[in-house]
């Protein structure tokens, strides 16, 4: 006899990772009688002047910003890594560290300090892109930067400390342990098939369509059947490329119309700034090849019910693993029904 | 040229999971913006009519708790796994899936709704003790259970919905994945040295003495080299044992009292009821003998530098890996100095 699985407790398995994620979608009934957040909405003034990252603002370090009219990046103030560190490594027994050597930056998507991705013109979105695509190129080519990671923090709940529309880009000369894993999923795919294990996947899900949020010449944008954040998104070139340099212009517009295209849906959903980390995972800047990678960017968004109740990541997802309550189906459909015009427009 | 590697950007290597964890000991400085908690003092009342945990009260699904004077535990009303579900497996191309069977509790601390582990009697934290040797037996023996995740989230901002003192015990069919990654760690070095990997390094640190917070007879609390989380604290027997049913009743004694010390501290760091999330990582219950394994209890507090401000794992750590600021010998050293007398009495 057989079951629909999708509607009893199952695992599902992240074929980039090589983990298994609990989805329990029974348990949605469950009462919420805990911690909400604060509904923060977004700030109206286009300049402000106690913003350390709008055009002209002195920051913490007595440095100040230029009258900047498009991406603008800097060396974070409070950089987590340095570039200057010697290379050691320390092994005492069972105790082994290693020192770390890297670049931190900031980057702001916009001069306009009331904006946000959703709400910025796809054109300037372009511009955000290029800028990517130039410090990745960049701080890929210094000496012992091996790996450069670009990401975002967006909303108070996801440990943002300033609203200004700001990304940033760690780099460094170690692999994260995140790319390694999908690495050695990515290679062991490409020697046992020859091809592409994220885009066979994105072929498959381009045919079944039940994931698919949005999607167009050059990208689409799913719900992982593996998510783990309640709407999860991945998006991700249908060419197999290793990593954003290899964009040309109408990719590059075509990534950013889907970026704007997705944060608005995200948007509509609680109608809130909606809150999430984005990253973007692609192949080291080792000077390695690797044929087997398939760049894609990811957005883990915490918000589960509304704009003010979250999924914690706690004990048992700390513990044993991550666990999920509604279906990425389930997600899918509600983000697939979602208005493509801005709630606030 | 040797440095000091411990005060300039590093990497440890956790031995029990394989993974790097990046430290950046310069950055303490940062200035912080960005969200704080609201601080929740613990309730007053010893009993709360409205409290679903409570003696006597009805929970949503009807089910009337008994008058319990004892650490109590049933079955979880909104579980996220359930023992009845059809074992099945499902492959579709690139997506895998399986049913996931499984038994969901809720273990009452106390009858009283004002109390935390800390501010327990020892003598009734070690019933707690018993509750989780019992359940661990009888959960670990049923048909299909071949783990037993026992955990607690403590604190709104961990996700946990009553203050009324209680825990979880989630179990099921098949070993998550943080268990995986230390019965392999476990397994190699048991091959290669025929000695437990936990129990070496624990004779290091027993040495060294720099990391070591509380101390017993027959535990050590201490703060992991490789610690994630601000203030982490690791429990682990000094004896070789797989499974908290191997503790004889001193042995149970010596864990509440360490438990009960540990989380006096922790209260004690920012004078408020400490939030975390702690669980028990132990040999599966499939009916392996795991003789690698060596028990232990893991804190992962989310707190930083004061009540209201927690460390966020957001961008950098969901694609790369995380990271913390300051070194795990400045927690300890802090954790260290701390009073064993809670702040309260
Ligand atoms: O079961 P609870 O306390 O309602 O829920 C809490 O713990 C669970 C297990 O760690 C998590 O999955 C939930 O996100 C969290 O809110
Ligand atoms: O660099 P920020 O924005 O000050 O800090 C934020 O992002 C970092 C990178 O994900 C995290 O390590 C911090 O915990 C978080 O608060």
């Amino acid at each position: 006899m057989s079951h629909d699985i999708n509607s009893i407790p199952h695992r599902r398995y992240n074929i980039l990772t090589g983990e298994w994620i609990l989805c329990s979608p029974h348990r949605t009934k469950r009462p919420w009688q805990g911690k909400t957040e604060k509904d923060t909405t977004p700030k109206k003034e286009t300049y402000d002047p106690s913003c350390y990252l709008c055009p002209g603002n002195t920051r913490s370090t007595g440095d100040t910003n230029p009258d900047y009219k498009e991406p603008y990046t800097f060396i974070n103030d409070f950089s987590a890594l340095l570039i200057d560190s010697p290379v050691e490594t320390q092994e005492n027994g069972l105790m082994k560290a290693e020192t770390e050597v890297g670049i931190c930056k900031v980057v702001c998507f916009s001069p306009d300090h009331s904006l946000t991705l959703p709400l910025m013109e796809a054109e300037d979105i372009t511009k955000v892109v290029k800028t990517w695509k130039k410090e990745y190129a960049e701080l890929g080519s210094q000496e012992n930067i091996n790996y450069v990671q670009i990401f975002e923090n967006k909303g108070a709940i996801m440990g943002c400390s300033n609203p200004h529309p700001h990304g940033q880009i760690w780099s460094q000369m170690s692999i994260p342990t995140e790319v390694q894993k999908k690495s050695a999923h990515f290679k062991e795919y490409w020697e046992k098939n020859k091809s592409s294990l994220l885009g066979d996947y994105l072929k498959q899900e381009l045919e079944a369509k039940e994931r698919i949020i949005v999607e167009n010449e050059h990208f689409v944008a799913l719900v992982p059947y593996w998510a783990v954040w309640p709407y999860e998104i991945m998006i991700a070139p249908k060419k197999h490329q290793q990593h954003i340099g290899q964009l040309n212009e109408e990719e590059e517009k075509a990534f950013a119309e889907i970026l704007k295209k997705l944060t608005i849906k995200y948007d509509n959903l609680f109608e809130t700034s909606f809150p999430y980390s984005s990253g973007i995972h692609q192949i080291p800047t080792d000077g390695g090849e690797y044929p087997e990678w398939h760049w894609h960017m990811s957005f883990y968004p915490p918000l589960l019910r509304s704009a003010t109740v979250k999924k914690f990541m706690v004990g048992y997802e700390m513990f044993a693993g991550p666990q999920r309550d509604i279906t990425a189906e389930q997600a899918a459909k509600t983000l697939q029904n979602l208005s493509d015009i801005h709630y606030l427009k």
